[in-house]
């Protein structure tokens, strides 16, 4: 991407985050979480900033049909606070402590229990740290859905759209995306090598692709006031954002191994402690070595291993192709959602939308 | 209640419970539940039966006021899956084992993580049960908030009627719910003898009421195509309806002491030995001598308090009139709730809801 067309995209970016932020941080909504130790809880990823990508392609969507970005508002907002609290929620279940640097819902508010009891155990402190978080999560939860109702009832859009948006969200994409969640803990449980491609990409489809393919399908049937799946629009902005997401997932996942811990906060090798399949795995193991397999049996899932074992195990990608297939296979989902913006007329929202496909995968070509 | 008149009532609960589940169970919901294991655990609570006290008023409410109730069924099937699955991420929260005599979600699949990997540490199977149930509770919720929609897309609510009751449902109540939780735990740390009675049935109003609430509001609310709160039947049913939850509150509190092993699964004292501050501790502290004092407070909330310290505790309750009180505090809810259905027609409907304020209270007096 020119710098030229960086900096106009990175600024219309800016401008769609701080509407998001403005509306979820001085809503009225704010003041109803209670006590005070939830509302922080609640609030503590909101304040935290982020690039608010979900919220952007969901008002683009909308002006590249042709209609208002600012009646989609209040949709773009819930998707964004609906991705934060499956982030939350995750962050339990990952047991992961830090996120982009900061200390994690769940993490921060143990932190605090012992700070405010410090005679109390570990365990106990632990416990409260999950508490709020599950709470927390729920509360977002219900907020996001709560706003969608704005869009009938403050911006007049039609009323099956409204019902048809918040039917898909709370039922179609929670469903694939939790099944795409419990699909990557599952996979770390079956033997190396023996998943297929096929089956890791339809497990980014529905972990990240599916909110992608949201975003772009509410904005547009927002903006044209229909809830035609066929609409030739509608599809093509659906099919444009859906590979944009596993676009997204390849590059977050090349990160979670090259490292990027000045944006993520993510340490160099996290995924590989964890043992998640991502496709470098893929990639790697099936043209490893034996001497090189046994390096990658003995270090993947294993929380303790040591920096020189991962420092192998990322070698063993770069020397592989691995790293330059995953780089590849990302820049493949990139060229196939292009073409679809074909369909749309020539407007500054469309090429908003070319420059996002390609900031999907510029950290990592 | 005499026996005929508390056999029409059962039938006519038994009849609603059955409508209300086979929504839930033969629908097209469950097939989206994937993989497997997440769909059990989706549906574990919803199959183990219950008596589905909030549908029911949901049901009668709208009755009650001359609409059809079958036209509200996906609404009361909304409420009883929004109350399973805060159960669900309660019992997280609370770490209770079992419910209803059969174990919790995240108990459940912590035996299963221990059967299918014998090897595992109990740590990482507790951890993979809590995972489960996190994930299980946020589809539910997600669920319960779709099946909404159906009221004006199949059954042709009004589209504000339907709005007004999601945004209701998923912040007004979720968040006074949540507050009500959070009070609850926070009142364990309070010294003893501090809190006063208004507080403690203003945490109960919020945990237990607020549902309740909702559910003659919404019932009534369909059934007349309003959304006005000031109605003077939402207005009476609303009343009535909060009342009898913060007396079916209190008489879960009396059984958590005295026990209902039959039908709770929950052991005596369990609620003494988690430390929760419920009027019956309020009551017996202010009129307990000094050696009553010190036997409450080295047994509440003493995880591994034992069998003889809690019967003494048990024996303070009753000797110094908690018992007493706590029951006359819920026959006083009820009391404040019966009259407000003078306002209703005379009908089968306002019957029932006249026995179902009777039955909160049957089993504590």
């Amino acid at each position: 991407m020119p710098d030229t067309v960086s900096q106009r995209f990175q600024k219309e970016l800016a401008a769609c985050a701080g509407q998001v932020a403005d509306l979820l941080l001085s809503g009225s909504y704010l003041e109803r979480f209670q006590p005070a130790d939830l509302r922080e809880a609640v609030t503590l990823y909101v304040r935290a900033g982020g690039k608010r990508l979900r919220p952007a392609i969901l008002l683009w969507s909308c002006g590249a049909v042709g209609g208002d970005p600012d009646r989609a508002l209040p949709a773009a907002a819930t998707v964004e606070i609906f991705h934060t609290w499956t982030l939350v929620h995750d962050d339990i279940i990952d047991r992961d402590d830090r996120r982009r640097g900061n200390p994690t819902v769940h993490e921060y508010f143990r932190r605090r229990a012992l700070e405010q009891h410090p005679g109390d155990s570990d365990e106990k402190a632990r416990h409260y740290g999950e508490s709020v978080a599950i709470l927390a999560g729920d509360i977002q939860h219900g907020w996001g859905i709560s706003m969608m109702t704005e869009l009938t009832q403050v911006h007049g859009v039609p009323p099956e759209v409204t019902f048809f948006l918040i039917e898909q969200l709370d039922n179609d994409v929670l469903n694939l995306l939790v099944e795409g969640e419990v699909l990557d803990v599952q996979f770390m449980y079956e033997p190396l090598g023996s998943l297929s491609l096929e089956a890791i990409e339809d497990m980014l489809m529905k972990k990240t692709g599916e909110l992608y393919r949201y975003c772009a399908m509410a904005g547009s049937m927002i903006g044209l006031g229909t809830i035609d799946l066929d609409h030739p629009q509608v599809k093509a902005l659906v099919e444009f954002s859906s590979n944009c997401g596993v676009a997204f997932q390849l590059q977050d996942d090349l990160l979670g191994v090259l490292g990027d811990p000045g944006t993520m906060g993510k340490p160099v090798g996290s995924d590989i402690r964890e043992g998640k399949r991502t496709t470098l795995v893929h990639y790697a193991y099936h043209e490893a070595s034996a001497d090189e397999r046994a390096i990658i049996e003995r270090t993947l899932g294993v929380a303790d291993a040591s920096e020189e074992d991962i420092r192998r195990v990322v070698e063993i990608f770069e020397r592989r192709g691995a790293v330059q297939r995953t780089r590849e296979r990302a820049r493949h989902y990139i060229d196939r959602a292009l073409p679809h913006l074909d369909v749309l007329p020539d407007t500054r929202y469309r090429d908003l939308l070319a420059d996002w496909a390609r900031f999907m995968i510029q950290r990592v070509d």
